[in-house]
């Protein structure tokens, strides 16, 4: 029997991106979408690709579901909790970042959702904290190192596209100005920093230090980030370390060759690739900010979360051009 | 039991996109993937996307399969089946344009492959032309009033994505220059004017003349299309027509609202809307032409001749953005 | 000595073009930015890339001046007029669209602004409606015809950027909507088709019916154009019609190779272009919408009322890349 | 009188853009074109936009002219030196890097074309080797740093337009790769590295480490680079060192204020801006690739080798938008 879904906020981009992924899922039935802005307008006149994929009116009234994501903007969800105890039965997964740093809420405690770290705790949680955009991608291209004590400075760009931005008019995300246009904002000081070093000092026994400096970029969809890191391993033993950290891991691709950010748009993958000189490394991710930076990693914690597939209901055609 | 799927030609876009839909396609297997230039390379190396999707190497040997695409240069497909005639057993879908216009060739008989006016005959056939891009936008655009014998002259101009240009590295798919570009080739004379024509006369009695521009346009993905008509009927009754012609057409929506080729990207969808002003009429309509204007609709017509629901393997998560 | 030019509605994104081009300009000097909004602040505050270009802060008092643009949002120049009734010996520019069909106001005759028709009569005047973008680009790629009487029934469509809706911030110039994005309004209904009837009436004895398709694009800058039209001659006489009548035009191109809309970027030029098929002719034309569709053109005319060299100040640089 | 000026190598992106500079100039006469692959046909076949702006036909063989501008592959310039020796009065300024590290040719000595640092060598000299593009950028952002022997570790990483891979038709330039793509290339090991550190490390005394990762862009024009340095330095401080630094440089803005890439494209301006955060700073810098990244600069050292304003010629309408 499916189980029942709820989307709080679905009116959003990580909302209406669930929406697209659930439709199709084969173990789950799309149930409510809760908007307080858009009740009353089906989910499809916001979004017309949703037209003949999901046929759902937007609500303002709750009913009992299995399963609840929240898609609040940061600091609702915790609010939002507090005003409506669900039942501790109700798997919960928040994509906003109310709990990815200190995780619990009543008598919940939200799993921090990354699943290559913590799959087992995944598996065994009713409230899980989706993971950041950014902080995925970083996370994913830092882990393996932390895990071997490797990390100590850490220098990142990061490139992310306009959906990151969300769906609110601003001077920033206006087509004029956006197109063919580089910026950087929250230059060492986006919030992710403490959500990425909180999971890789877990690991690593030194203190790291990371430097990042993000960039808006002329485009909508996907993340590319590039590390510098001080390594005096050799770049094959630094690869086997990743392929093993991975190992059983569907979504992160560790690849040898030059890699994209296109490559894995419009699919749940992140990709990683690794290249030296002298004793530096750089390592280089890539993700879609709303797959594996959002919603579809929250629907791969809720596979998880259910005893299903991981991968289920996110074999992705890749958008590849 | 699965059947088995060989594709002539992988190494290209349309061949890539096919290898893309159908590795998640739940009644086929992907067993050949076909090409002279790259035989012995993984298709995943040609395209990185593929990586964790699609293990297959290409190879320049064939091998028995129940079905067979061909996403060969135009004129090529015919050269490849005179030097290997396949059993008639095999279903072949031909992605060229060797086959649209006039359809014997030996013992097969090519069946137009537009779903929307062909349904039965495809369900029945053994041989398949699958239309050209332009030429699905447009003639969807079209079809609903030659059917009510309304169409004289038509006024249409489309806009397609890089891709519709293949993968050769020419000048206008230098990004250097396409990028914010735009510009109209094949005025007047596109080589799916005939295509269009064919069908549509076959409908409507009075002989009809398309007028057609084609403009490149600077993104990678989808066609737009605007044709403008002298109708008297009203609006209302024009929508009327189309509702009911694509009544039984799953990929085919026709909206009342304002669209953009966007809601269409990474799907089999067509949209199509209607605006009247005095008494004239334009058609919008938009598609992937890589989806509904090539390997979503060859997959569409390998599902109605194998007698699945036509949508199997095509449920696609929208880009939307 | 040079004259001195205030702009009124210097904030947008037209009067912030003009600008750009009188910084430069040998024969004016900058003396006052108008602008209630924003009045206080340093134009280079709202637009950084005139930092270092030009000094002057946004003011909400007037002064005297002997060239006076007006950028205002339709309709508001002639109230504008109506409340500061400008001494005759100013010559006013209007950007908006308030006088280009019917050009009394006061003492004062508006006379059209478009150089390549009107250029005689612009040099006589004090006061000048400049043509709106589209109906350049459209009338430049009519006219010829429509002097010998050639014109009777137009089917146009055309592309535009985003530069074209202005800096307010609404769901169509949002850049997550409109990157990668086509889409059509104001279909067969657009503002300008009265003003390019009225111009092209003049011309052609036979009442013309213009069918124009406007589409949204997903650049910034630049504007497109295709017009089918029945035409009998041959096509090299067409040429030769076009080249007479831009013979002492200096931003009018009349190329007989493909054309592309990025070659006048950034300048002050028309590029023209004409294909035949049978008895049907498509003329295309391409413009700067911000400089030949509005700015630059009132530059240009701006020139020639004070008995300049045309080009003086227009000597752009073309963008090219 | 004005000074004639030869461009060799006129046919690729950096000459052509020669042209568009100079054709405007005022104290120069562009005599000769020369191209060995495109002999006979004029430039603005090559290039549209320059059609009305420059009538010159491409050559092959050379005449006499005042300055020499050599817009040829890397290497390729000294070969070119040696087998014509130009009379030592002709002025040479060579775009390509063969000379930017070790400035010996025969009876000539190549000053390093940077004008923010060698203005008054440049002003000497009748040999000037023009720096590399991220060059450049990276040494206006990290100069006055050097001056107070500021420098240790440095962490870089910059994008750049597709403009900078010249024209040659390559897979990371094809238009339906690079769209909505951002890639690496060159990761820690890109050749204007050695070019960047030979001028800091003549003003810091410490030796001087830069980690540079550079990105591909989707866009054609521009770099925008961030690095991060430590620094305990107040920020205003530092804001101090840079505005003295470059009080007497035109091109160069510093800003207090959040910078793009665009407000800089078409013109010969860099702007830098400073962030910071505990004991680490980001500079950020951008500049137009073609422009203050090569021709632009190139006509600049022109300007200050003839003792002209080193403005002349490059007051550029900004594109903005």
């Amino acid at each position: 029997m499916k189980k029942s879904v709820g989307i709080i906020g679905a009116n959003g981009y990580t909302g209406s991106e669930l929406v697209r992924l659930l439709a199709f899922h084969p173990n789950v039935e799309l149930r409510l979408l809760y908007s307080r802005s858009n009740a009353g307008i089906k989910i499809s006149d916001l979004y017309p690709d949703l037209e003949s994929v999901c046929d759902l009116v937007l609500e303002n009234t709750l009913r009992p579901v299995d399963i609840l994501f929240l898609c609040l903007p940061h600091t609702e969800s915790a609010k939002w909790l507090a005003k409506r105890l669900a039942d501790t039965d109700v798997l919960i997964i928040d994509l906003g970042n109310d709990f990815r740093l200190s995780g619990y809420f009543g008598d919940r405690e939200f799993i921090y959702g990354l699943p290559e770290i913590n799959f087992s705790k995944i598996n065994q949680a009713n409230s899980i904290a989706n993971p950041g955009c950014f902080a995925t991608a970083i996370q994913l291209a830092l882990l393996p190192l932390a895990k071997e004590n490797l990390l100590k400075d850490v220098y990142t760009t990061g490139i992310t596209g306009s959906t990151g931005a969300g769906q609110s008019l601003q001077p920033t995300t206006h087509f004029t100005w956006r197109n063919d246009n580089i910026s950087a904002y929250k230059t060492l000081n986006h919030q992710h920093v403490d959500e990425i070093l909180k999971q890789v000092n877990l690991l690593n026994k030194e203190e790291v230090e990371l430097n990042f400096v993000p960039w808006r970029g002329d485009f909508a969809r996907g993340i590319f980030t590039s590390s510098i890191i001080g390594c005096d391993l050799e770049l094959e033993t630094i690869y086997s370390l990743y392929k093993d950290f991975y190992k059983d891991s569907p979504f992160v691709k560790v690849s040898e060759k030059s890699i994209d950010m296109k490559q894995v748009v419009n699919t749940n993958f992140c990709v990683i690739s690794i290249e030296k000189q002298g004793n530096k490394i750089a390592v280089h991710s890539a993700i879609d900010n709303l797959l594996k930076g959002a919603s579809g990693q929250a629907v791969q914690n809720m596979n998880i979360a259910n005893g299903w597939e991981q991968t289920l209901g996110l074999n992705l055609k890749p958008l590849a051009f």
